[in-house]
C-alpha cells in the first residue's frame, strides 16, 4: 500500500520514516536538502515540489491509501481542501488558523475520511479529552496543559523552538478561547499565568493559548481550558515583546522600509531559540490532560500525564516524536480500515471507537510514548 | 551679563528660563518649534542652528559670561572642545561617552573654567560624593543611586523617558565600572540587581550603570558604586532586549535593509515610553548618595536623599528640574566669580569650595529641590 506524506520538516520526516517500515512512502517538499537527507537514510521516494501544486499532489496521491499532511499552519487549509477534492483519506498535523470543520461537508460529499489536528496537542489531547468525556455522565471540567521545552533551560530565554518557527509567535497573538459555565470566553493569549509542578520537570508556568479549537464545539463541559507550559518567565517576556509591538504581523514603515515587525523580531530571536542537537541540545514534551465529572453520584477525575524526552538513538526531537507518531499511527489505522465514518473528524470524535483508542495507545507505547493515567474518586459533596 | 545656552530640549529650556531672570540669554537649537515655544514664554533670544557649527557658536558666545551645554551625549565632547577653544567658561550637562578630562589640558591652555556633568547624576551626586569624602579621614564606601521614574507606574513597562531618548538605551549597553578594594572592576550594565525601599516611593530595584565616570579617578574609596533605580522588573526587560540583540547600535542587515537594531527598537518603544504631561503623566526623581568612612576612630555614615516630583505650576518634568537647576546655578556661580580654578573640573573636585557648596544647596532649596541629610555614627568595631 502507498502513502503520500506532504512536508519533510521535523515532523514530516518522522512520519515518513515510521510509515516506510510497512508502506511504499512518497514524500513531497520543496526543500531538496531535507529530501536528500531523508532518502539517504530511509527507503522512501522523494519529490521536490510544493504541496500547493494541486496537479502534482493529484498525480502523487491518486493511488495513495492515505495521505499525511505535515505542512506549516498557514498552508494547512488549502492543502486539506485539495486532498479532499482528490478523494483520498487524509491525516493531518498542520496547525491551521482556519476552522477545518468548514470542510466537513466537502469531505462527506467526496466520501472521504479526514482527521485533522492529529498531533500531540492538538491531537492526543483531543482524543484523551473525548475519551475522558465518555467515561463520565456529565463533564465538570477539562484541562489541557502542553509544552515543548528544552531539557536544560538556559537563561534568559529558557526556551528553544521545537516546532514550526512560523507558528510559535503566532500562538501568542491569536486570542485564546476557553469555556466557563458552558459559555465560550475569549481572552488574550499569554494570560492567566499559573505555576504548576510537573513531575520529572519541576516548576513550570502555564498560560492560555488557543488550543481547544474543535473541542469548543464537539465536547460539552461546564469548564474547559487549554494552557501552554513553559519554564517560568516566558509569558512575561512574550507579553513584553507583544506590548512593544514586535509580534505584529502586519507590515509597517520601520525606519522607512515596509517590514513586518514579527519577521524583524524573528530574525533576531530564532537564531537564539534554535535547537542544536549536535551541540547537546535536547528537548522534552510535557502534557497533562485532566477530565473531571460525575458518575453514579461520585466525583471522578481522570488525569493523563506524558513526559517524553529527546530520543537519543534515532535522533528526532521529542516534539517531533510526540507530534509525528500519533499522525503516523492514525494513518496506519485508516489504512487498516479501522475508521468507517467520513467527513472531517476531529480526534475527540474518534474516542467512541474503542479498538482505535487502544490501538493508538498501544502503538504509541511501543514507540516509547506512554501516558500515565491517574483516577481519583470522591463521593460528590452535597450541594 | 550674557549667557549662551546650547540646546533647547527638556533641560536646555529650563536652564534658559532660570537664567533669563537675571541674564541676557541666547538659546541655540536646530528645532524651530522648540525655540518658538520657549521665546513665546520667556524673554530670551533664540537662534536656529547647530551647536556643531563652530562659527555660529563663536559668534553667539564671544561675549558670553558663561556658556551652558545641554546637547545630546553624542555631541557633547565636540561641543565642549569648541567652547574651550572659544575661551569662554562652560557648564555642561551632556552625558557624553568620552572622557571629558582628556580636554583638561586644552582648557588650562585656554585659561578656561569647564564644569562637565553638572546635572543631578552625574552632577549633584558627584558634588555630594566629594563633599562626603572631605568629611571623613578615609572613605570606606560611596554608593550612588538615582532614578527618573513615572509617578504612577503603568505595566508592563512601568517606565517613561525623562531624559534624552538617545541616551536611555545607551546606558544599558555601556559596560559599568565600580570600585572594589580600591580597584576598578568592569561589569555588564543592568547587573547586580538589588531591591531597596525608597521612602515616599516604595520598593525599587537598582542595578549597575556606568555612572561613576570622573569619580573613578578623582575620589579614593575602598568601595564605590553607582546604580540606576527603576520600578522592579525593568532590568530583566532591558536585559531581554539586549540579549535578543535589539540594543545593538551597529547597523546590520535586517530583512535585507541595513538598519541599526537599537533605532528599530526605539521606533517601537519610545512612543510607548513618552511622557504625556497633558494626559496627566507626572515624573519623579529619586536619588540617594551614601558616603561611609572613618573619623576619629568612629565609623560615620552620611546619606543624602532627594525625592523630587513634577512641578505642577511651572510644568517642567522633575528630571528636567533636577538636572537643569544644578547647571543653571553653577553657571550663576561662575558668573559671580565664585570659581577661580581653570581646567575641566569634575563637580566632585569643587567640593572643597564651601561657599560654592552652600550656594548650590541653598539655591536648589529655593527652587524646591531639597536633599535630606542623615548622619549615622558608630564606634568602629575592632578588626
Amino acid at each position: 500500500m502507498k502513502i503520500l506524506v506532504l512536508g519533510c520538516g521535523l515532523v514530516g520526516r518522522l512520519i515518513a520514516t515510521d510509515l516506510a517500515r510497512d508502506f511504499e512512502v512518497t514524500v513531497l517538499d520543496p526543500d531538496f536538502g531535507a529530501l536528500a537527507a531523508l532518502s539517504g537514510a530511509v527507503p522512501v521516494r522523494t519529490v521536490a515540489g510544493s504541496a500547493l501544486d494541486r496537479n502534482l499532489v493529484a498525480e502523487l496521491g491518486r493511488d495513495a491509501t492515505v495521505i499525511c499532511g505535515a505542512v506549516p499552519g498557514r498552508l494547512g487549509f488549502t492543502v486539506m481542501q485539495s486532498v479532499i477534492e482528490l478523494g483520498r483519506p487524509f491525516v493531518d498535523i498542520s496547525f491551521m488558523p482556519e476552522n477545518f470543520l468548514a470542510l466537513d461537508e466537502l469531505a462527506r460529499a467526496h466520501d472521504v475520511t479526514v482527521i485533522p489536528d492529529m498531533g500531540v496537542a492538538p491531537g492526543m489531547s483531543n482524543l484523551l479529552a473525548g475519551w475522558g468525556a465518555r467515561l463520565v455522565e456529565e463533564v465538570e471540567e477539562i484541562r489541557l496543559y502542553v509544552g515543548g521545552l528544552p531539557l536544560r533551560p538556559v537563561p534568559p530565554f529558557n526556551y528553544k523552538i521545537v516546532f514550526s518557527a512560523d507558528d510559535v509567535l503566532e500562538e501568542y497573538i491569536r486570542p485564546a478561547r476557553y469555556v466557563e459555565d458552558g459559555q465560550v470566553v475569549t481572552v488574550e493569549a499569554l494570560s492567566a499565568v499559573e505555576e504548576l509542578d510537573f513531575p520529572g520537570v519541576g516548576v513550570l508556568e502555564a498560560f492560555f493559548t488557543d488550543g481547544l479549537r474543535s473541542l469548543l464545539g464537539t465536547v460539552k463541559a461546564r469548564r474547559m481550558l487549554e494552557k501552554t507550559m513553559r519554564y517560568p518567565g516566558h509569558a512575561s517576556q512574550m507579553r513584553l515583546l507583544r506590548e512593544i509591538g514586535l509580534l505584529d504581523d502586519q507590515p509597517r514603515s520601520i525606519l522607512g522600509h515596509d517590514l513586518g515587525p514579527r519577521k524583524v523580531l524573528a530574525q533576531f530571536l530564532f537564531p537564539k531559540w534554535k535547537m542544536h542537537p549536535e551541540l547537546g541540545d535536547r528537548d522534552l514534551t510535557a502534557m497533562r490532560v485532566v477530565v473531571q465529572g460525575n458518575r453514579s453520584g461520585q466525583n471522578i477525575r481522570y488525569s493523563w500525564d506524558l513526559l517524553d524526552r529527546f530520543d537519543e538513538p534515532t535522533f528526532p526531537h521529542s516534539m517531533a516524536r510526540t507530534t509525528g507518531y500519533p499522525c503516523a499511527i492514525m494513518a496506519r489505522a485508516v489504512a487498516a480500515g479501522m475508521i468507517h465514518r467520513t467527513g472531517v473528524l476531529a480526534p475527540e470524535t474518534l474516542a467512541d471507537n474503542e479498538p482505535l483508542f487502544h490501538f493508538m495507545m498501544g502503538e504509541l507505547q511501543q514507540r516509547g510514548i506512554t501516558f500515565h493515567e491517574t483516577v481519583t474518586l470522591e463521593r460528590q459533596p452535597c450541594r
